[in-house]
């Protein structure tokens, strides 16, 4: 149990002095010995993690330590898309995109629905262009466009070369290497330790860990002089976890995140007292298919799609959701349904939105051999196929063509663009997708502050305790904007190793 | 740090057996000497609480004691509406009514947008028909009247003749005197103690609390050998946690609840590792007026209106929001105006459909007095006192009353009623509120299982600790109906009861 400073201290003054006290036998334990002892511990190899540590060592704090249960390093950052938000870059400027920390504050807040804390927001736009430079010219990642995502107000998100989170993490390991900063894999961290002030000072942990068997790997005891790090992402893969805060969140639904993110360091830090907020917000993917598994190549189908193809309910043959709509919209509607729903488009839109701009011919190719995507002459065929009554879902279909004809759809008010192509029968082929939600992000985590402290429920910082990434909450509120996580993660990563760095009490 | 039996297992054998553990001196403390001893304790005085500790007492658990920070006892439940959900009683029946447990299951998982626990659900649906007989039979509350209440399929709200919580509240605390069952209040819980398995099995207390002195009273330890309810209601009234959650709702906002809801027990929990669950999801009364403290007299004339009044946006004279809508959607439309916007009605909608219906002639006489309501001749008085443009707000009340006429709203999609009466200049006196939101009740707060035992960050129970009521979250879901709450309150505080005399281990 953490007490905070003035229970400690009514413990220490009133109550100590009024009745001696036992100590219990059901409590933090210390190790009498260490087994290592570095100066500064993070837990996980995603974006926050290494930027923390990498920022460590930058700061000159020796013997940084990273640790990941898993085989790999990466986590999650590596499966990302590999493009990071700043504002008011270079790369900007040449585009000529007028772009600030302000505008950047601004829209984090919009999309965060009145949730995101302003004092966590306020560090990542401040600290966005900073941070790209530090990526750029400190890490050597290689940026090669700024594009616009959905919902930011100007074009800021900037890509690597690679398309992919690993441009950023590669680079980031390289540095590591080059530091001396040991990265070590197959290492669960079991237990964060606090000393008798309450001060986290260490972690048990299982070396030679293997994924999914609790009881393998060797238990060893590492103190930390400069504090612990957890970055070691959220829990969309804990089906109790998830469906604790959204009972919705079954094992029917997969995950898009890779099998480690289990959430076991956002609870260890709860059984020290630590405040989690905004659990509930767990965004669902709306383009994941069932017919294949994780993120998969459904998504890169059907995001440039929105707007030139309808999506059915099998059941109704009727649409049921404006498909250029939100994600959490979408995702939604989906849900409420109950089962997968298709999607299509004929050739010539999927030629013109889809292939070559947001999938490789290749990845096209793979995603039709392995049934993801399905090709039919007819929407008869489809019809058929998916078990959807023929004549009503002509019906749709018209009306849906008159829509995009029109411009408008008076029934749920999606967008049309100029060169959308109905589906008219006779003008096949056509391609389909079917459609079930994967869960994707946890919104919500740890309570920290804008140091990235970690807070116990009455909100005051846990001495020796960081957060950054996936485990914390209140970066983004309700809806986070793409690429701005990965500005998160990095950012706030790299603010624990400069509270750590700044401390002055170690253990 | 409460370990779970994993853990606790693996230090027992694995860690200890290899590293001698050294107690930290930050533990939770158990008292050399106990100052008391029950049986059964129980935290606050509200419905959960004197429910868990009357069917303590009826369950023959000897010796139990309820123990509220406040000066007098009820907590929120004695300014409550006094009405109960019930599905399946004898007033139904002679009403005609039909309805079920399976009906009032599904209602609550409607209105809980997916969000509520089906197990906590099914357990309020399959027990509101015993409790509401328990309540009359065994109690003594006086039902008079079941009425619908908006959100439920069938009228199941059954309201007692106090037409408040008091008619529950006062035959519960006679109940406990003529048990023997001591209420003490101005005792604050300051800590849940835990012995050396985790169990808890206590309390320190501050007997002679004055609220608002953290300080004041004498510390006195007091065991419990079947354990402690946390049944001291949520957190609406402490304005950090509830920003720590949901940032917009700083102390700019006032609450509807008693002073008390501060949350300590919530946090106490935290700090013996307890989840909590969708804590974000607070509710705003949207019919508070900032002309008045509390709950006020406002929410009175507010809701009979919707759909006779429409709603102002003074500093654009436009509608904002369908004024039918349910509490979240208007609360959620007027923060996001900023400032305090107004509704008004003719005299004649008032006469009709307010006085001596939803509010005693003498309560709107006192509101007029007090000026929370405000009478104007004219439109353009209202325009003038309230600084709108006049020109602006005949054109929008034009609109409206054009609205009316046709019992079509395609601007905001409000429902008007056969009786509706518009606004028209020339037809005053009209009557005004200022509207600006309360907070109104915390849907979320401590995860509990169909048993009432409060759970750890990992989903197992913390033995001896156990919740009910507003402190607890997951039963609602993210929207509550009208008086379930009632039901949930005194049916999980009874549940606790029943767990903790089913035990066989006690401390």
């Amino acid at each position: 149990m953490a007490m905070n400073r003035r229970s400690f201290l009514g413990a220490a003054s009133a109550a100590l002095a009024l009745t001696p006290l036992a100590a219990s036998a059901k409590t933090p334990k210390m190790p009498a010995k260490w087994d290592r002892t570095v100066d500064f511990l993070v837990i996980g190899t995603g974006f926050a993690g290494l930027g923390s540590a990498l920022e460590a060592h930058m700061l000159g704090i020796k013997n940084v330590l990273v640790l990941d249960k898993m085989p790999f390093p990466g986590g999650n950052s590596v499966i990302n898309g590999g493009a990071v938000a700043a504002a008011g870059t270079d790369m900007q400027q040449k585009a000529g995109i007028k772009d600030s920390a302000d505008l950047l504050y601004s829209d984090i807040l919009r999309a965060g629905g009145g949730l995101a804390h302003k004092e966590l927001a306020r560090v990542i736009a401040d600290n966005s262009l900073e941070n790209y430079y530090w990526l750029r010219d400190k890490i050597g990642v290689k940026f090669k466009a700024v594009y616009l995502h959905g919902g930011h107000s100007v074009k800021r998100s900037h890509a690597c070369q690679e398309n992919s989170g690993a441009g950023f993490i590669l680079p980031m390991l390289a540095k590591c290497k080059e530091f001396g900063i040991p990265v070590e894999t197959k290492t669960y961290v079991e237990e964060l330790i606090q000393n008798g002030a309450g001060r986290v000072v260490g972690v048990k942990v299982r070396k030679g860990y293997r994924f999914g068997k609790p009881d393998s790997g060797k238990v060893q005891y590492i103190r930390s002089k400069k504090g612990v790090v957890i970055a070691a992402g959220g829990f969309a893969q804990n089906v109790t976890m998830r469906m604790s805060h959204d009972p919705r969140l079954t094992a029917e639904f997969g995950s898009t995140n890779h099998p480690g993110a289990t959430g076991d360091l956002i609870q260890q830090a709860q059984f020290l007292g630590a405040n989690t907020i905004q659990m509930d917000w767990i965004q669902l993917g709306p383009w994941t298919s069932p017919d294949e598994q994780g993120f998969g190549l459904a998504p890169l189908f059907v995001e440039p799609l929105v707007g030139y193809a309808p999506m059915i309910d099998p059941a109704t043959a009727k649409r049921f959701v404006k498909e250029t709509g939100n994600r959490k919209v979408r995702a939604d509607a989906i849900v409420a349904i109950g089962h997968p729903v298709i999607m299509f488009a004929n050739e010539k839109s999927v030629m013109n939105q889809v292939v070559s701009k947001n999938m490789t011919p290749e990845q096209f190719k793979h995603a039709c051999e392995a049934n993801v995507i399905r090709k039919f002459s007819t929407l008869r065929d489809i019809a058929a196929f998916y078990n959807v009554d023929y004549q009503a879902l002509m019906a749709e279909n018209d009306k849906f063509n008159g829509f995009m004809k029109a411009k408008k759809d008076p029934d749920y008010g999606c967008m049309f663009f100029d060169d959308s192509l109905p589906n008219e029968e006779g003008k096949g082929p056509f391609y389909v997708v079917r459609l079930w939600p994967r869960v994707h992000h946890c919104m919500g985590g740890l309570e920290i502050n804008n140091k990235a402290q970690v807070l116990d429920a009455r909100h005051n910082p846990i001495a020796g305790l960081y957060a950054a990434g996936e485990s914390t909450g209140g970066v983004h509120g309700a809806v986070r904007l793409g690429t701005v996580a990965v500005a998160d993660c990095i950012i706030m990563g790299r603010t624990a190793a400069r509270t750590a760095a700044a401390e002055r009490q170690s253990a």
